[in-house]
């Protein structure tokens, strides 16, 4: 159902980064929304992906201009010029810099979208399609939560269709940088996090009220994927096969087994390039079968999961433009479209 | 020109990994070719791929085919079935393999195309597109040479273009292990390789005849691509750009520049994402425009470039087939053909 | 108390690698046991230091002298001379390599000491002085637990002092080589350990009986320490500085703070460095003091450590060997006596 | 011959790192200098290596002094304080400071020694014990050149014994972090150097004034070594036993064997450990035995070689001081001193 609101979305993206130029990729693919443009500080390579498909380009950083037209780029204008232009501006600039932003877009009346690297006070409301869509609807400003409490949300949403939770435990190891980023460590350590619980745990609590959790996080030299222990207190038994299949039936997790050769994430994220998405995503959670057990009461649930980092908030997102921008009200409808045009779910 | 060889060529390929699938992608975007089967020894993911991309699948080891079924995998056959149905089989088997399989092969009067992980005497000729196309015609077994080798036949076969060379020494700078490789080491450690020369030298003496080289190689612990340092003493002077352009103008080479952001090989593969590619593969060597100097006197050459281990040879091996196959005997309109139907060379 | 065992106690070491080399460097500190020699099966390197710290060499794979002797490393003998020569052996062999020893060790009536890498059917009982020095004395084989758990058992063991614990949930992230292996990988994975719970939570309850444990495991790209995270529930609620006095107050445990510096395992070992032991270990657990928390009604208890999984069971195997060899009945006199010749407690 | 300098020279050490706490050990070794303290900004764990080891604290950030009494270090005044009461000042701050700090000690009178991060320019003179020993002598400020130009000047220096050198080509393998430092990366990544030269052939200049020499260097995933791979024209055709046999008699290089377990620089530094030098350091520049060869007419040498890059300056510091100082005008004096002070050559 139509909601009444713009025909067709007109979407600007500020920062075309790891976020940014897959949601320009994505938006592309559907028939219901628009990139107008996208606006960068620098004219690195980044930028160049813009212009080999076509995204027009504006200029965040005033006075960089004659950078762009020194590495042979075309702008479209500056930053405010986009901003003149479109209904929904989805910020994806570096962590913390949204809330920077944030009057800026106010100043043009726009719909705003923020990604999880900014505090949850930053937006209206806090957003995962499976567990809160409908928070979205009406609203000025969404934020997407972040990469691991999308994984978070999304298995631990289906486990709680199941049995409400007790306390849920979850130790994340987190990859300490992206596989293009090669300024940040560490090269040989393990990293734990000292705030305690670490942000993940509050920020569930964001789109999944009331669930008690407790997280603790680690940063690994790794750049693939975060991977995930956790440990939930279930009110009523369940068995394993119950919970696998739930799982199974959720086009946004995948069940992967050790057996089948997915002995770490980097087989998973070599399997990924298999599947011909795009930039080689897996926007779906992973979910080790074999590391998926439950004690012998049937009233703890312990699993092992992977989360790609870069892309499984880009359908969040995806849905988050429909709720914002009052294209859809169901979420099952959106999710169905996002998952069909991303290829989401499908495939082995 | 058609060299009067088989209207569609049928082509098997025995392992189904890193190349093996890469190659079926790629064959399946030819007009003049056609993947009749993949052999594979387990059903592992990368058997999906076949399934999901169907590529009939063979089993190549007697007794495995029920684990083919358990996992839920239709067979077609025996590694015998599918070579009695094939013009050419590509050996794509783990490193030395390829010289116990070749009696097999024999046995069904195939061509037959070995990689780079092969010795050189394993098969007639060894094959570079660019620099000895021609030798591949006519013959019955041709071996495609490894990724590095490769790299260096491409920018050193440009460089002689332009002028004989001297002395050219290397140092390669190897990965240790492949982004899907979970197993291989080091973790945290630099390995020289005691062979001097390393192998890459010689090998290069297989499809660039005469070459005076002498190789030097490290493998780090690194998973995406390989790097070279070459130093060459020219026998006519040259001038930074005149090379640069040479390089430029080669669809299988890119230049690329640290101050766009390809700080390292992790932004070159970042980079590769944005291309569109099967697999986010860059099948072309880059060469950084910043580390390409020649002597004052213009008589050595100094450049570093990355090598995508896993895809530079993809174009090779087709344009391989087309020369072994009798398809075509102008190298020139098998690569235009090569790199159109792959994308080398277009994008940025 | 000297338990009328033997005057000098005579050890051999089987095996000479991470753990045999550094028991034969820690009993040289010892005043109450003797190193007889050490077999090992080649001429290597970690040979060479036998030969340098005057450790007699015995070959333990008949037919390999003659290699020594090429090496230029004179050998005392064969492995079955060096067992005919001492009252106690420690089997540092690879793991699982114990068991198929054991036979050859009661064949010449020896006390036998195995370490944490076999399984705890191999001895009569398993080991962590601080929790059950008593169990060794009197028996003929032990098997001092693997650095993991005795990282568990320390820690724990304390906090079991303060409040009986009920469920105790741990996340293991284990660094996947030791610093001097390069062959061993991942260079960029996250591991799930499929089995769950791991072996270390079954294993902790060989030396601290009737513990509730789960334990999980992931294996990661580093080489330098183990971490844990740690959830314990707590039968009397306790606040986080008696917690951390605890720690404190035992030699075998150091809490350290983020602030000073010692934000991740890397920083641990440099700091190790300093203390100047031998080989720059660092025998004690790390808590580091800004990831100890408990909930707000005291009655759970979260901390996240590090253990130096080289070298944390080196005092624990010399306090076996004098619970083992009746050389001392009192845990504590046993374990002050290695802390003070080992430097455990010092420095900082 | 003492030079009529300074009895016991009074030297002050600006900077607690890496360099700065391994000299402060190393001159406590000595007879003939002292240190009468150490300058830190910040009073994190490497301060407390100068508390254990009884080197007064000399605070260096005016303001920062209640930082080091909250964390329990007492302070023995301020960096003025300290160059009051010296005679010469090593500069072991942060690359690029001591530039910055040379005014202020200059206006104290000191003679000046600094490190290899700092510009050949901020010195009189640069320094390498082998090679130019006497060039230090009589100087108010020399500079201890790099690791890796330490590691180029021991070896070609004994090669240039040998006989003269043509051109030289370098390739260095660096590792882009230190064991300590967890903030630095590439985790996943190779890096070249854009610079060409790197300053590595330059900077062998001035130690090895003549010397043809071009440089180009990589930076990898790994925190244990440098490695290069050297490429030497002679002049007079030499074999590879000379050659190797002219290391082996240096003390300050080793030659190692892959064939003994040396395959890479992980076992280097793990045998390192069994050493038992201060902070399991490495001084010698390791040259790989199967790594070293010569071209069939004895005129073109090529060799690989590993540096450890915390410590191999550590002796040149000592035999710079000496110099510097006026406690020692021989080279051979003072290098044997510092070789039976701090083991270097010794063992194995």
């Amino acid at each position: 159902m139509n909601l009444g609101g713009f025909i067709l979305l007109k979407i600007g993206i500020n920062g075309y980064g790891t976020i940014g130029r897959r949601l320009a990729h994505a938006i592309a693919k559907q028939d219901d929304m628009k990139v107008v443009g996208a606006a960068k500080t620098r004219p690195d390579f980044k930028a160049m992906d813009a212009v080999n498909r076509g995204v027009p380009l504006y200029c965040s950083v005033p006075g960089n201009e004659s950078k762009f037209k020194e590495a042979g780029m075309e702008l479209a204008g500056s930053l405010e010029d986009l901003l003149s232009s479109i209904d929904l501006v989805i910020d994806c600039a570096p962590s913390k810099m949204g809330l920077e932003n944030k009057a800026l877009y106010e100043k043009h009346g726009l719909k705003m979208m923020f990604q999880g690297g900014e505090k949850s006070s930053t937006a209206e409301v806090s957003f995962n399609a499976q567990n809160n869509y409908a928070d979205a609807i009406g609203k000025q400003s969404v934020r997407v939560v972040s990469c691991n409490t999308t994984g978070l949300a999304r298995t631990l949403g289906d486990v709680r269709t199941l049995s409400d939770t007790g306390k849920v435990r979850t130790v994340m190891v987190r990859r300490a940088a992206d596989p293009g980023q090669s300024n940040k460590g560490p090269i040989n350590a393990i990293k734990p996090t000292p705030e305690m619980p670490s942000h993940h745990g509050p920020d569930l609590k964001t789109v999944i009220p009331g669930i008690n959790i407790m997280s603790i996080a680690f940063a690994v030299s790794s750049t693939l994927m975060h991977s995930h222990a956790i440990m939930a207190e279930l009110a009523e038994p369940l068995d394993r096969e119950t919970i696998l299949n739930k799982f199974r039936e959720n086009p946004r997790v995948r069940v992967y087994r050790v057996a089948d050769g997915f002995k770490t994430t980097a087989e998973v994220m070599e399997h990924a390039k298999d599947l011909g998405r795009d930039m080689s995503d897996m926007y779906e959670i992973i979910v080790w079968d074999e590391c998926l057990n439950v004690s012998e009461d049937g009233k703890e649930l312990y699993y092992m999961q992977a989360v790609h980092q870069e892309s499984d908030v880009v359908p969040e997102n995806i849905d988050c433009i429909r709720a914002l921008g009052g294209i859809e009200s169901d979420p099952l409808k959106s999710m169905e479209k996002t998952n069909k045009t991303l290829g989401v779910g499908a495939g082995l």
